[in-house]
């Protein structure tokens, strides 16, 4: 059995099927020549280093601009489907646009075995854990709004607890958003929303989703581990949670940290050195080949100040503020890192402190050899 | 006295004043809240920080885009002339658009002053030392030939000879570009220009200057301390050279690297060391403030990738790549330095190796007490 | 005698001079081949077409981008500044960015003459008259709010009648913006803003000031002849108010008309012909040259429709939607007058109807020979 | 029987089916809300207005940026794909990015079909025709070249013959590039290509395509009636040839136009008056609705002129020259026709003159009622 059952809050009970098996969370990270090649998916498939049935998520960082009209967000996910087939509607497609700077376009694919040499948690635990799941549909009037906040918090939990999580750091959320229709549909029906401006329904979708998150972890007025994006495609919410569990097994481990502005990199390197990863300066080749994927959110400082000098990020009209942010932040972490296959997503309402944002390592626990 | 005389190339006769006392070259950092926003510079004035007729060079960086149409620099040059007065004409005023990312605009302001104290070299040589100086005009027809590099050449040359600079660690050279005016009447007076490209004679006379300054320096293929802007205002160059002296003295140091590419920060952390500024992770605040400027290069990898990932900023038609590149190389540099009040410039045909670039560091000899 | 004073509300009492002899308005459209480019100007000082004692305004179409980091109206005004030396206080300065799509980078130069052939209203009556004015500084707290669009209104009302202005067509207003300082100081004192938003807050000064336009007029919910536009660089408003009046002479006419849509060029051709300049098509030769200036305002309009077609300018990340909208209206306008060298400036509210806006056309009453 | 065989050079005999009923081409204008909407479509199809299996090609406007990385088109064209199924293979998809200013994304379909009425040319005749083709693969190095011309001439004229078109108006062609594998592969099998740039490489594949239509047409120079585009797609060519032909029968006919510069609204008014359409100011409601599709091509006019006044496009770092021009274009000829669901494509060497471009109307013979 490869898939945990996705998870949603209106059907609770039984779920979890026993786990007669220690579960095993395996993360591929793939080079991407545009957003809709997946040569190097079908490539790993033949090779037998991916077993497509076992897929549960699939986080892209698409060359777009990660704005409204980003379009290879969704030529990603066509070309996702189409390449899954039967498949599809099990796998969470989070696609997240914008490599500016010196980023990567890449995919991660991610998937949970159960591990067919052990009958209980095995000998590698803990390690790296996911759980994937869904809340109901929202109305439009609840976008942004409380309801939204503690559905996405009951999700949160149900999902950690179900999948054995013993400590969350990172929770991916695909979350919905307003649109002309669904507000006029909503006005129609006796309703207010929360926004009438669309632009604004994202931020405070994402937003409402972060503090979901904070508060199924007890976190407080912001999540340190939560990453939101907001999407036109669904109603619902589409949550991936990564965590380190002692019930699972396998190679792979992860951590996390909280940078407080864009420079803020100490806290990136202790959680490296927490994982075995030694970066006196950039890590070295050796680390480096460790580091199976890192997650980041980025925004511009909103007081236009970082450590007290200006930015100019909020004021150029000719590029987005989280265009600059992506930027920035992929190039902060790639001077650490050594390279730029990194996963920096913009919008951090609620996600880190303002200016600042979360950061999420996976890493193999030995080098490969 | 505060200058040393402007050297042009063409009368180059009994121009160093035998300094009957040590130089010394004296930098600010202000910051810059618009482009001609001064206000930082009529304090430092006013509280003697700063003596007007003692500077030989402004260095700025402003917000604009960096391509053909910011009118950021043009905008910072009228307000930096009309706040001269009649210092003007003996400041080189060198502006390089472009903050993305987390930069800040500031402004890098050079003076040269006879140190009162001593009659030869101080007692902290070797030390910081500044030479001045411009080519003879250009012909349309010489640009990016031959003759621009051999101009160039003789002038740091002699610029390096002069004030007396035992080791070169960085040269921003403004050099001139052709317009459509300039074509035309070179080619009604018979003569071919390098190329009928506006934006192209940009690339062609930096490359030329760029390989000037390797030629004076006997470097080779391309230059490890060159910073080349084209400007349309001019057409001769206008050449400021920083360097170590042990015929100087006071109290700022200078070295120099070169990244092979734009994660490349190891270099940089050996240069930092160097200058005595201890770099695990990032330096710390101690360290920091002893950082009085950084000057670097940033281009994008010509071949679409850096370390073996793609990158997309020679594809991505909405942001130049110029643009990328500095967000990106400020990034990397900021994390290692701790903040953005950084400079960094684009286009570095020349300067450094495909995709990278040099960068130098003004640092105090002591931290401020 | 050049200039009517400036008219400040606070300081009403006896300032039309008498008019001894009737006035007379003379516009010069001047080709500018950069931001701070007036060598057409000073031609045109030299040859007597000009004379600078006499500005009292000039509109200026500059390269930017219009938005927020839009340096070329800040270059364009320190140029014209220092042009104009002692003249400079005298004369309104409204710079407009944004020559997006054909537009022809242009200054208009408005001069105010007195007759010197007639003792009183002039052969050539009625003609074009323009009054000039100021209202006194607004309180942070009364941008945006009704106070603000009384002042304007009582303000355009008395330039109206002191300049003896009969019909008005267009009213330039450059109005002021909350900036953060602003806001800060004036929640030191215990105000509320309009707005947190600097942004934001330009909208609801450019609405206002419209407004008052509107009152002042008695034209109702929006006007029909106002154009404004928000900068950082002044607290009270400078008006320019352009109309008809049978006091004044020459041989310059103007006349005006709404867009209800961007597509709508029927009210303009009406305009035209009011004005003799027949239109079946693009305006001939002859008549294309009486045009002396044409003046618009442009939005995209805010349902995302034109004429039942979708339109994508708001959803367009990469390029504002005041670029477009004056891209597209300058095409509607130039394809009709037959060149780019007209005046579309972006940012509607309340300035026409949502997605529209007020044109006028300055002509010459014959054609030159 | 539906469509024409599709028409490739390297197999010429006997494909003419001997169209023993009159052929009729039908043509739909279709809505998208977004690139890969197509819901007009299926409700066209669902209402019999569209026979799938009739299409020949689908033109496409997508609001893209039309540039390197505009993934609407790409989007586009893969949901046509999995709309199409079977049909896909036999249906030229022409996708054409960038709806600046007020254009509205949408497609044109065209069918072809036999008329089941009429034995022979209908009643109608002479009507609308149109022919698909396709040229033999091109190696990497013949691009650009001479050899294209000859192609895309002959199979032009093939095509032209045919569908037995009397007067050609205008050629859609998409044409293959360079990318960097390809340039490799050619340099290792010891070929020198045309350029190593790939972006230069559209400019020369456009160009040369342009060439061979106006080599087809013996029309000098330039071409009046081609519109080409540069995709990776292929590496042949995909043409599709509207004209009038009196073998045809049906409600549509075409006219067409060139442009000499941007405002040059004069000879598509004649050509919209040709086809009956008068258009004193703008086209009349009636009138309006007889427009079925308006294909343009626009580019920014080479010398920064045009009639004598300064543009920006070219010297615009911030937005691509090829967007201003189509912006401006659709402005113009939205303000003739009178909305601005028009396709006007970037990007016109050899199409039109310098500056200029094609324009070609497709109208019904009468008001629909």
């Amino acid at each position: 059995m490869c898939r945990l059952p996705k998870l949603r809050s209106a059907r609770l009970a039984a779920i979890w099927p026993g786990t007669p098996k220690a579960m095993e969370a395996i993360i591929h990270r793939l080079p991407a020549s545009s957003p809709d090649d997946l040569s190097a998916f079908h490539a790993a498939v033949k090779w037998g280093a991916i077993r497509p049935e076992c897929l549960v998520a699939v986080i892209g960082k698409t060359e777009g601009n990660g704005c409204v009209n980003d379009f290879s967000r969704g030529l990603a996910t066509m070309a996702w489907r189409q390449a899954l087939g039967a498949n599809a509607p099990a796998v969470a497609l989070v696609m997240s646009g914008g490599t500016e700077g010196g980023m990567a376009p890449h995919w991660i694919t991610v998937e949970t075995r159960s591990d067919e040499r052990a009958d209980g948690p095995g000998q590698g635990s803990p390690a790296l854990a996911v759980g994937v799941g869904r809340t109901r549909n929202l109305q439009p009037h609840e976008i942004g709004m409380d309801v939204q906040i503690d559905l996405v918090a009951a999700a949160v939990a149900e999902i950690k607890s179900k999948a054995k999580i013993d400590s969350v750091h990172f929770v991916q959320i695909k979350c919905p958003l307003l649109t002309s229709e669904r507000i006029h549909d909503s006005h129609m029906r006796g309703f207010e929303t929360a926004t009438t401006d669309t632009l604004k329904s994202m931020g405070l979708s994402r937003g409402a989703a972060a503090r979901g998150v904070a508060q199924a972890l007890a976190e407080g007025a912001w999540s340190a581990v939560a990453s939101t994006s907001a999407g036109v495609e669904l109603m619902d919410h589409e949550i991936v949670v990564f965590g380190m569990s002692s019930q699972w097994t396998g190679g792979l481990m992860i951590d996390s940290a909280v940078m407080q502005d864009a420079f803020d990199i100490e806290p990136v390197r202790a959680a490296l050195a927490r994982l075995g990863l030694k970066s006196d300066g950039q890590l070295n080749q050796a680390s480096r080949e460790r580091v199976v994927a890192l997650l980041a959110k980025a925004e511009a400082s909103p007081d236009g100040v970082i450590r007290g000098h200006r930015h100019t990020m909020l004021t150029d009209s000719d590029i987005s503020s989280t265009r600059h942010a992506r930027a920035l932040v992929a190039g902060v972490l790639g001077g650490l890192i050594g390279h730029g296959a990194i996963y920096v997503s913009g919008g951090a309402e609620y996600q880190g402190p303002p200016g600042g944002g979360p950061v999420a390592i996976i890493a193999s626990k030995e080098s490969k050899q």
